[in-house]
């Protein structure tokens, strides 16, 4: 970052239902390049404007509490500030909110400061399906669901573990990641959501664990299955891969001011850099 | 009613978004013609079904409780009664869900034996706009608003009054209807939603009490405003008609099994039958 640059943290919400994810990709309308697009167009002197992102989300994924920073030259910013959030509040489609645009502390890294992400997804098991108002955000499981069993299997999964039984593998990339929370509740009747919490995900991670705990869930694994399937570190057929629509990405959590950069460079040793904007890399989420 | 019919009450719910209101419309998706139309096709001996709703929507605006009823052949109904629910969830486009369907006790009409409509109006007031997930059920309003000095505002409505000043009216059509409850609350910080509770709703109603009331709780009118302009009994034209799509008709309330055809009977001699299907009517709501 240049002395006279200004980082940013922006918080951002989406319906991903529009967007081939996070990422930029060629002829494709992503989050990333819709809001790239917004805010070079706002900071009209800032120059073609570069963002990182906490979670790089699939295709058709949400996110109501996106985190993502950019380095802006600090008279741009300066001159934008006042008006930015209202201005891009009138450019952005309705389906991209920015809530908070904000200099970072320092040491701020939207991905490599973060210490941990929390999902949820929701399911509708009712017979009649979800309610139409929530259907873009709500997975129809035509089974009913044991919320007690899942809960029993979802307290074998927490923890530091390789999660390679639940991920798409990716060359020279670690699958070890830390479960911090994993659980289950009924929202509304007819609704039951999932509260995942981790360091971090390898692509396609949460969406496999819930595919294999609503196995659990309909009664046709027992509650040690998906614990077994850990252990035995490669992609398991068996578990399904449910639906992106979903899962949202909810909050991005990071650390105290002063253990920032700290966190950034400890992230960095287990999750290297280069991997965050390799070509054709799947996105994580 | 033939005595070897069966009159059945159905319970649904929609997303207005896509439909052009309830009343069937030559060329147009109502929800009346896809919920007659998939009804007559699972109970294929039955003939054409025709359905009588509680709450005749306006087109964009949304329902969770709404209810209907038709009158089928006892046989019909008996024959496909026992897989309806699944059947009509498979058929049904994922914007209409029909949740239940029984036999009606006996004197059960769902418009006229109706006591009360509950209807709720989502407001998003932040400046950065509404939950790109809630954004087809939410008004983006750009003022923020003063719930308290709006449920001032609305306690002077409550009560049996003439509503024309609120209404689009209609030839030989009582405009004078009992508001049994208006409030409004936050859940949560970014949100406004009112519940709106009357015996009936005249047409339009509803989006012209929340528009009336928005004005107050922007500033721009005192909370005297709405009451005074309810004493004036012609629309005013200062009052707006908000959109309809953050409407939704959450609730239709009977009497008991025992009050079901006195209260029909009650209720046509106020607001008569003939008005049901008029040529032309604008729906209620």
């Amino acid at each position: 970052m240049r002395p006279e640059a200004c980082r940013v943290r922006i918080d951002l919400s989406y319906d991903g239902g529009g967007f081939s994810g996070w990422a930029r990709q060629p002829a494709q309308r992503t989050v990333q390049q819709v809001l790239e697009d917004a805010l070079t167009r706002v900071l009209d002197r800032a120059g073609p404007v570069q963002l990182t992102v906490a979670g790089r989300t699939d295709a058709g994924v949400h996110a109501r509490g996106q985190v993502a920073h950019a380095d802006l030259p600090a008279m741009a910013w300066l001159e934008a500030a006042p008006a930015l959030l209202r201005r891009l509040a009138g450019l952005l489609p309705p389906d991209v909110r920015v809530r908070r645009v904000a200099p970072a502390p320092d040491g701020f890294d939207a991905r490599f400061s973060a210490v941990s992400r929390r999902y949820s997804y929701r399911v509708c098991d009712d017979v009649t399906g979800p309610d139409p108002l929530r259907r873009h955000d709500t997975l129809w499981y035509r089974h009913g669901v044991d919320v007690g069993a899942i809960n029993e299997a979802a307290g074998l999964l927490l923890g530091e573990h390789d999660f390679a039984a639940f991920c798409r593998r990716r060359e020279g990339a670690t699958t070890v990641r830390e479960l911090l929370s994993l659980s289950w509740a009924r929202p509304e009747p007819t609704v039951a959501e999932a509260t995942v919490v981790a360091d971090a995900f390898c692509h396609s991670m949460v969406r496999a664990l819930v595919g294999a705990l609503l196995k659990v869930g309909e009664g046709a694994r027992p509650p040690s299955w998906p614990a077994q399937v850990l252990t035995g570190r490669v992609r398991d057929p068996a578990v399904p891969v449910v639906p992106p629509h979903g899962l949202c990405l909810e909050e991005v959590r990071y650390p105290p001011p002063g253990q920032l950069a700290q966190r950034a460079l400890a992230t960095r040793r287990v999750r290297p850099a280069v991997a965050e904007r390799a070509p054709g890399e799947p996105p994580p989420g």
